[in-house]
């Protein structure tokens, strides 16, 4: 496929950090911004320039309450164009994009690269913050098959993973993986308002995960949320009555039955997120543990590693467990459960100390 | 003050981290476990020996529903030792043992290391487990002032961070700063068992940190809860409270006040994760991290740690990036600074590819 000229409109984090990674192959876009200072930084920073070309495909990279209005107004101006958007709610993008220019919606196709940084601006894009993400290809009823292939083509070239879902499968998957652990940390954190300085203060690694996303933009979520309501609503119910049946075994701890259900939500727990795919997605092999005991020595685990390269076993995973001071070290080793039994028993022969 | 004479009963993972961190200040612990192979290991990991002089002070590291008990036998077998141990709840032991031998009770005095891993038993143990971590001291009416001199000098040899709590207090602190996020936790991961393989594998590192902790041990979760559930209602209360009224706003969305009650809560969240204090020193370590991409084909990996073993680098840790489609892998690879220059250079000497 030939380079297409792309215009992006809103030089932001994604904006601008798309602008930086279709730079790096070789496609320079045309970049817009109403905020003069962000336009200018980006250009600045490689990420296109001010006056392109006619765009074949714009993308609207504006926060989820303009996406549709800027859209239509990209449709209208570029009579050519595929245009194309970045917003985290696919369904109400679409609808508004049909219902105000049925004629030309064909040339619209939603997407959504998963991506994204705490920071927000031009000054916080990166040119790989789409490696090995996801990116959502979002077509409606009336989006053409050349939309798709190209969106899919820019994803690709950009190192992200392409995955089609109709906007509603899409809403319907944020909503649970983003939208609702969102709330969730929003509703934990709200609670730190009324601990003391001295209780925060006793805070741990536990609290700062399971609250680290509440600090998000109120702005920007407040948007996602309403027009996202529809899929949220339902799982905010649910878990509304989990969390009822929950509190009531807590309040009567002594009552039987009272500690089975806490097991129970604890357990469920356990199951539910050990259905997130391993990093990054995908693998949901079970590796084969072969945990080996090394001097706390330099030296030692070099060896080890060698001694495994030598018979031809390739690592999923490793994990060294050393503690300093100790003189004795743990390395996990993980393996497809196939070579599990070999490399133990050449390890075995060879000297090695497993656990 | 001179070294006591310390007895560690349980050699899971905080009780060998302790042995391992007192080792480093030359004293000896003695080691005991109803586990002969934690034992074991615990005494070749270097965390103490297996019979040991008449101690001065005895830790009892088990799980919380054992805790009293086991004190309370320290506290009769060791008429003259001090006894603490290191259970997350602090009321209901310092009741048990008040009620069970009133007589010896100013011995004991409660005590809660806030520090562990995801990770429970001798082989996870580290003897860095403490530093920097806050330490509650939680004397009982009858504690004497000996008891709690003797746990804050240990803490603070340890690295810890002492801190003087009443045994209601510290129960309120962590219900609110562990024990709720806990649950907040499983309850956010227990939704997910309704999500399906696709959806899930979409998860981006947000969900990924709100659930981390759902991976937590039911077993001794449920024992923390139902000892801690007095604090612990009150706060459910209050979130299923917080929950309804942000549930109805999404549910009735174009209700009016609806955007301002979700804004509220996402500005709630904001506030209340503000409140949680910059990282408490943390690991001291300061590795070097240098990543490597290599193909995501067998054998690459295990090429990759043999070329390393050859050039004689020790590696601290090893981090693998894996994305299942993608045709590369990234490898982290954390050194001590001083060697980061050598294995960068020598990497890419040999035509591997760093990021």
């Amino acid at each position: 496929m030939k380079n297409p000229e792309v215009k992006i409109v809103g030089a932001g984090l994604i904006g601008t950090s798309l602008g930086l990674a279709l730079a790096r192959q070789s496609i320079v876009a045309t970049l817009e911004d109403q905020s003069k200072a962000n336009l200018r930084l980006a250009v600045e920073y490689g990420a296109g320039v001010e006056n392109g070309p006619e765009p074949d495909l714009v993308i609207v990279c504006v926060p989820p309450d303009l996406t549709a209005d800027l859209v239509i107004e990209q449709l209208k101006k570029h009579p050519r164009a595929i245009v194309t958007d970045v917003a985290s709610v696919k369904s109400k993008v679409s609808q508004d994009v049909e219902k105000a220019l049925p004629e030309q919606a064909h040339r619209y196709i939603g997407s959504h690269p998963m991506a994204g940084r705490e920071k927000g601006g031009p000054a916080a894009a990166r040119a790989d913050l789409f490696f090995a993400r996801p990116w959502i290809v979002s077509p409606s009823a009336n989006s053409t098959q050349v939309s798709v292939d190209l969106i899919r083509d820019v994803a690709l070239r950009l190192g992200a993973l392409p995955v089609e879902l109709s906007p509603t499968e899409h809403d319907q998957t944020v909503a649970l993986v983003s939208h609702l652990p969102q709330l969730v940390a929003s509703l934990l954190a709200n609670r730190l308002n009324l601990g003391t300085a001295e209780q925060l203060g006793l805070a741990g690694q536990g609290l700062r995960d399971t609250s680290r996303i509440a600090a998000s933009d109120p702005e920007l979520w407040v948007q996602i949320i309403s027009q996202n309501s529809d899929s949220i609503a339902p799982l905010l119910v649910k878990l509304q009555d989990d969390l009822a049946q929950r509190t009531q075994a807590v309040s009567e701890i002594e009552q039987p039955g009272s500690l089975a259900k806490i097991h129970g939500l604890l357990q469920g727990g356990n199951s539910g997120v050990a259905r997130i795919p391993g990093k990054h997605g995908g693998k949901s092999t079970n590796y084969q543990v072969v945990t080996v005991v090394i001097e706390d020595a330099p030296g030692a685990l070099a060896s080890l590693l060698t001694f495994i390269g030598e018979i031809g076993v390739n690592l999923e995973d490793l994990n060294l467990e050393h503690s300093p001071g100790a003189p004795i070290g743990l390395v996990e080793l993980q393996v497809v459960p196939e070579v599990a039994t070999k490399l133990s028993e050449q390890l075995v022969t060879n000297g090695w100390r497993l656990v």
